[in-house]
């Protein structure tokens, strides 16, 4: 894993005050875990309302905290005064999503001034086991925030 | 836009008996507005709590219902005693989500005995006006149901 | 299939210049069919040289084609001066790519002014036959040339 | 990087075989550098035939390498008498493909009965410099050799 420097000397509170404006991580309940340089993990814990139709986390529901971690995996970089916008992403379910909770977990893979590419992988924990049930690529937008 | 038949005369039964099992569609409030065979649609009217920090939908919301139109298209398709999986997708977020309401639209592009290829494309409505913000390509798994 | 006014008067001869410029179009023996403003279309008749494993079209040569005409379709409209890179893309191989010749046809989805998102095929021709054996999505680059 | 066991304990002799008969990788010119139980490497040295229209590796011929490299990660690991068909990848373009050689790693994340998906990177050397290129996500089917 690299290691990065952010542009943003308060860079922990400006994710942990974007991440309480966004309605839909309340809604899931999920919960903001680590903030670091280019690193973002999300947890969330299982209840049947995130489920699919056999009762595992929903595909969409997995992705969702898996966007957040890698946006703001992202946007813990950026200086003051910028907005995070995920341009594209692509993942792969690699296994059901069983389990009492999941981690998201964000990492940047290459920072840059306009686009920044990041890794994600979500890991089911059921009792002792782990599984990592999706993992892939996303692609984010640096904005002035003046124009977000 | 290509025309299929469905294994399952059955199969606007069987999609709506399974999206009614997804606890996420619930949450979210989204609805399964047309079942055709290899066709999909799914809607969702904005509330605060399926926002990003912007106050538009999350891209992980969108994601949602666009998975899960393009999933029941191609479940649309199977024979009785199938489930479907998601093996992976990729999305382009065009635009920000910006509307009273989204509608996910999931059709097959290339159906096949073991995966079904399909694409998907989200609009936003406000008003008047029609923006596509989201469009992808989803790898779908056809499983036999005693397997899932 | 939407419609695009090019921002450079001379599109078809800056396409045109920077294709016979790629060395690796000139070893495949790819040509440049069709060049309209956002919609591109590159041919390569089949040899050999071009298989993979069992006789078809090697998947990367189908893709090669394909991105380039992703790209110069995204190109074509972009104002003199500017270079297109490819950010990334994600292609679906749906079926052997079989034929005497492959058709690869990149078309704008969405323009930009630093992002240009296209879509593509790529249909291979046997006899009377026509399949298409790969689709995909492309983000492009808009870079001043002088930063190329 | 995870530990996998081949199901077939001539793998290397059948990827090697393989890739022989490759046309494509003749006429790039790439070479198999490694092959492990789920880990392939294989290497390219520049050549202006190779190229995009700035002098730098073309990016579909980055990609194709890359394709080859992880499709035969996969296969490294099949039974005998099974092939091996990509049924998507996604990649991103990391920083222009600049260099005397580029080394593209295909390694397995997660293998499986009918579908093994496998991550791939690509790297550039110039003089002392290395630089990852590209990176990705593919999937992989086994497919039983008399259905090739």
């Amino acid at each position: 894993m690299n290691a990065f420097t952010s542009k943003n000397p308060d860079f922990e509170q400006a994710v942990r005050a974007s991440f309480a404006r966004q309605g839909a991580m309340g809604l899931l309940g999920a919960e903001l875990a680590t903030v670091e340089p280019g690193h973002v993990e999300i947890a969330l814990r299982f209840r049947p309302a995130l489920s699919q139709q056999n009762g595992y986390f929903h595909a969409g529901i997995t992705t969702t905290i898996a966007d957040s971690a890698a946006g703001y995996a992202a946007y813990s970089l950026f200086a003051p005064g910028h907005e995070v916008l995920t341009v594209e992403f692509k993942v792969n379910l690699l296994a059901p999503a069983d389990g009492e909770r999941l981690l998201a977990i964000g990492a940047v893979k290459k920072p840059g001034r306009t686009l920044t590419i990041c890794e994600f992988e979500v890991i089911a924990f059921k009792g002792e086991k782990r599984t990592t049930c999706a993992f892939g690529i996303a692609t984010m937008f640096c904005l002035p925030a003046r124009a977000a």
